[in-house]
C-alpha cells in the first residue's frame, strides 16, 4: 500500500459549485471532514458538521426545516451556527449539543470552506477566477470524483505533455508532447506557472469545432496553479502566423482533497467567444467531460497499480516535471506548516 | 475503524424462522461461528459446524441424503451428531472425522441455537414469545442481515423517537418523539423494559390501514428486551378517549450478532384481529418489510460513517437513551462473563 | 486471515496461451510481477514489466507502434529490450529510463515466462505438453482466474475424488471417489504421480458424447504434476473389458500464481479422435469450461470461508490426499530455495 500525500490543513478548499448548493442538504468531504452543506432562505451558504451529536448520523441524509437542519435520524435540530435547538422527547436542550461549522465564502461561484483553524480564515487569501462568473463569458462545468490521490491529480494537470497521448483525437495533437516548457515556481506565494507555446500545430477538434478556425494553429498553454487548490490553464489560439482573432479559453480546474486517496476534481472550460451559442456550449461541455473521464480512468487505474507495490516505488523524472515536482515540494511544505 | 461490540457467548441466539430450516441445507453465521441447519426426516432441526473436516469447504453448500450431509467437494458425510461415517477412496473412517454441532431448541417457531459451553445450555432459559405462534394470533415475518455492529440494531431498537423521523407516513407520527418514556431495567434478569403511553395521537398508516380505526388514537408502546437477543413491543391501539376497542399488535425483533459488523435482524408483527384477513397480512408483511429497510438503509450508512472515524467518537445521550443505554451495559456484561 | 502460500521464484510459469499474445498488449500478473506481453512484427514474444519508469503507468493500458510500446499516459517509448527510446519534451533519453523485462520461452503453445534470476532461466527445464500443438491432436482451451490461493487449485487437480461431488453429471461418476489411488513421487525431480484405474465404471456425458462409447468403460486417469506450473491428466476410455479402441484425451492445466490469494487456472482438452469434428470440439470446449467453473466457484467460496477463520485451521487428511501432501511438500521446498 502506498502512503498518501499528506493533507494541508489550514487553507481554503473549494467543497462545491455554488449551484449544487440549495435548498437540499449535500453532503461532501474535505480532507477527511464530512461537511453537509446547503444555502439558508437568504442565500447564504453554510457548512456544518456532517454528523449528528448524538449518535453521529450523517446530517446530509437528513432534511430542512427553513434553515435549520433536522436529523433523518432521531430529529436532533441545528441551526445554522451548529448549535442544537430541539431534540426528542424532553424539553431542555443539553448546553453541549452542538455541531462544528466551517467558514465558508463564496467566490467566482465557487463554495470554498476553510479547514483548520477558524480565526485564521480569511477569504481574501482565496486565489481567483473572475471568467467564471464575470460579464462576457460563458462558462460550463462539473464535478467528478476521483479514487486516487490529490497528488496524482496535481501530476496530471501540471504537465500537460499527456494531453497527446491520453486525449489524442480531443486536445491532445503531437506538438503538445514535443514543445519544450518553460517553468516559474514563487515558492513564498505558493504558485507554479508553466507555459508552453506553440507557434504552429496542429488544431484538435476541442478547438476547432468551438473557434471555427479551419487549418493550423499557434497555440499558448499558461498554467497557473495557486497551492493547494486552485488550477487556471490560460488557453489562447489563432490562426497560425497570426495574432489574431484570438480565441480565450480559460480551464479551471480546483483540486480538493476528500479522505486518503479520493479527490474532488472540479472542472471548468469558460470561454469569451461565441458566449451565447448554446451548440458551442454543449459540445464543449461534452468535450470535457470526455477529457476529464479519460484522465479519472487513467488515475483510478494509476492508484490501483501504486496500491499493489510492495515497497517504496521509483520514478524518473525530466523537464515536463518541473512545473509537477514544484508543486509537490510546495503542497510537502505546506502541509508539514 | 471503529471496534466492534463484543459478543456474549454462552448465550442462546435465534438462528433462523423455523419455516426457513428444511430439508435442504440452510448457511448462516452466528457470533461468528459459521452454521449449517436443515430438518432431519423426523422433523428435528440439527445444526453443524459449517466447516468440512477434511478442507473446510463449507456443508451448506453441500446435499443431503437423508439425515446425512454429503460434502459437496469431496464427499465426507456426516450424521446429525457430527460424526464423519464415510470417506471416499478408503473403508476405514479416521476416528478423529467429526464436525461440531450446536445445541439446538425451537420455541415459538424460532430456530435457537446455543453459542459456548454445551454443557450449560438450558432450553429453559430461553425467553418466550408465544404470539408467534399462539393460538387466536396471525404472524408476518421476515429476516433482513444488516452490515453493522449488531450494537446499532439494539439502540435503534431500544430508542422509537426514530419512527417519527426514519419511518414517517409508516408508522411514525410527532407525538412518538414527544413523549417522554419510563425506563425500567433488571440488571440481574438482563431485561430493559421502556414504555411510551401517548394519549391522543396521530393514527399512522400502519394501524389506520389494520385496524379500521378513523381518527385519532390512544397508542401504547411497551417495550421489553431480553438480552441479548429476543426484544418485543407490545403494541396497543385503541380509538383515542377510549379502551375498547382495543388492537393488541406484538412485534417481534431477534437481533442476532452474525460476525464482527454484521447483525441479523429478525422481525414479525403478529396480530390478534382480522387473524384470518389475508388483505391485512400482506399489508402488514409489506409496511413492516419497508420500514425495516429503511432501518437497515440507516444502519448501514451509519456503520459506513462510524468506520471512518480515526478516533473514537463521541456521542451525546439524552433521555431517550436510558433504555439503549442499559443495553448496552448488560450486553458489556453479558460479553465479559 | 489466512497467510498464502509462499512463492516459488527462479522457476518457469506460463503467462498466456501463444494465441492471447498478438499485435495488442495483454497484461497478466504473474507472481505479483505485472507483465505487458506483446508479440513483434517477426512473430517473437515479448514480456516487459508492465509500469512505464516515468510515472508507474501500465504499459499494458498503451498502445504499440510496430515493435514499440508507447505509454499511454506521457508517450515514453520502449524497445523489446525494455530500453527507453523516446521521452515527451526534450531530445536527450535519459541512460537509466528502461524497464525489466522477462525471459520468455514459446513451448507447446504455451507462453512461458521466467521470474526469478535471468541468469539462471533455461528453456529446457520447461515441461513439454506436445500433445497441445502436436500433429494428430486436436485441442479446446481457455483460462480463468480464480480469487483463491494457488495452493488450493493444486489441491484440487491433485485430488480428482471431487469429481464425483463437485462434477457430478459432467466428468464425475461414482466410482471415481471409490476407486482408491496409487501415488508416485519423484521429490528431486518435483513430479507427481497420481493414478487411479477403474476397470468397469459409468461413462459420464462427457466421454459418452465426445468418443459415442454406449454403456461402461474401461477409465484410467494418469495424473502428471510437474511442479510448480504443469499438470497432465493423461486419460484413457475403452469399453468395459476390452482394450480397444482406446479413446486417449489429454486434459492439462498450468496453475499460475498470479497474487497472493489470486491465481490463472489455464485449461486445454486435446483429443486424438474425432481431430476434425468441430461438434465434438465445441461439446468439448463447452463441457470443460462448465467444469472448470463448477471449481472456481467452488475455490472462490472456500478461500471467503479460510479467509475468516481467525486462527490457524486445521485439516484431516487421507489416502486420497497422498499427491496433493506431496506437491505441497515440493511447492514448499521450492519456495525455500
Amino acid at each position: 500500500m502506498t502512503a498518501h500525500s499528506a493533507f494541508a490543513r489550514n487553507q481554503w478548499y473549494v467543497a462545491a459549485w455554488s449551484a449544487e448548493v440549495g435548498g437540499d442538504l449535500l453532503g461532501r468531504t474535505v480532507l477527511g471532514e464530512p461537511i453537509a452543506l446547503y444555502r439558508t432562505g437568504e442565500g447564504r451558504a453554510v457548512a456544518l458538521a456532517d454528523r449528528c451529536v448524538h449518535r453521529r448520523f450523517p446530517l446530509s441524509r437528513s432534511r430542512l426545516d427553513g434553515d435549520k437542519v433536522v436529523c433523518g435520524y432521531h430529529g436532533f435540530t441545528y441551526d445554522t451556527t451548529g448549535t442544537c435547538v430541539f431534540v426528542p422527547g424532553q424539553k431542555r436542550v443539553p448546553r453541549t449539543a452542538r455541531v462544528g461549522s466551517f467558514p465558508v465564502a463564496e467566490v467566482d461561484s465557487l463554495v470554498w470552506v476553510w479547514i483548520g483553524d477558524r480565526d485564521a480564515a480569511d477569504p481574501a487569501a482565496i486565489p481567483r477566477a473572475p471568467h467564471l462568473a464575470g460579464e462576457g463569458w460563458t462558462t460550463v462545468s462539473g464535478m467528478e470524483p476521483v479514487d486516487c490521490d490529490f497528488g496524482l491529480l496535481v501530476d496530471n494537470l501540471m504537465d500537460l505533455s499527456h494531453e497527446t497521448y491520453l486525449h489524442g483525437g480531443h486536445i491532445g495533437t503531437p506538438e503538445v508532447a514535443e514543445t519544450p516548457i518553460t517553468t516559474e515556481v514563487d515558492e513564498e506565494a505558493g504558485v507554479v506557472r508553466v507555459s508552453r507555446h506553440m507557434q504552429d500545430a496542429e488544431c484538435p477538434p476541442f478547438y476547432a469545432r468551438s473557434t471555427g478556425i479551419e487549418g493550423r494553429i499557434r497555440r499558448r498553454q499558461d498554467i497557473e496553479y495557486f497551492a493547494p487548490c486552485l488550477y487556471l490553464l490560460h488557453s489562447r489560439i489563432s490562426p497560425a502566423g497570426q495574432d489574431a482573432p484570438l480565441f480565450e479559453t480559460e480551464i479551471t480546474y480546483a483540486i480538493t482533497p476528500s479522505a486518503p486517496g479520493r479527490v474532488y476534481d472540479f472542472w471548468a472550460v469558460s470561454r469569451n467567444f461565441a458566449v451565447g451559442d448554446p451548440e458551442v456550449s454543449g459540445f464543449l461541455r461534452d468535450a470535457n467531460h470526455t477529457v476529464v473521464m479519460q484522465d479519472v480512468d487513467a488515475l483510478n487505474v494509476l492508484q490501483r497499480c501504486l496500491d499493489t507495490e510492495t515497497e517504496g516505488y521509483q520514478e524518473l523524472s525530466i523537464n515536463i516535471d518541473t512545473g509537477g515536482l514544484a508543486a509537490r515540494r510546495i503542497l510537502a511544505r505546506l502541509a508539514a506548516q
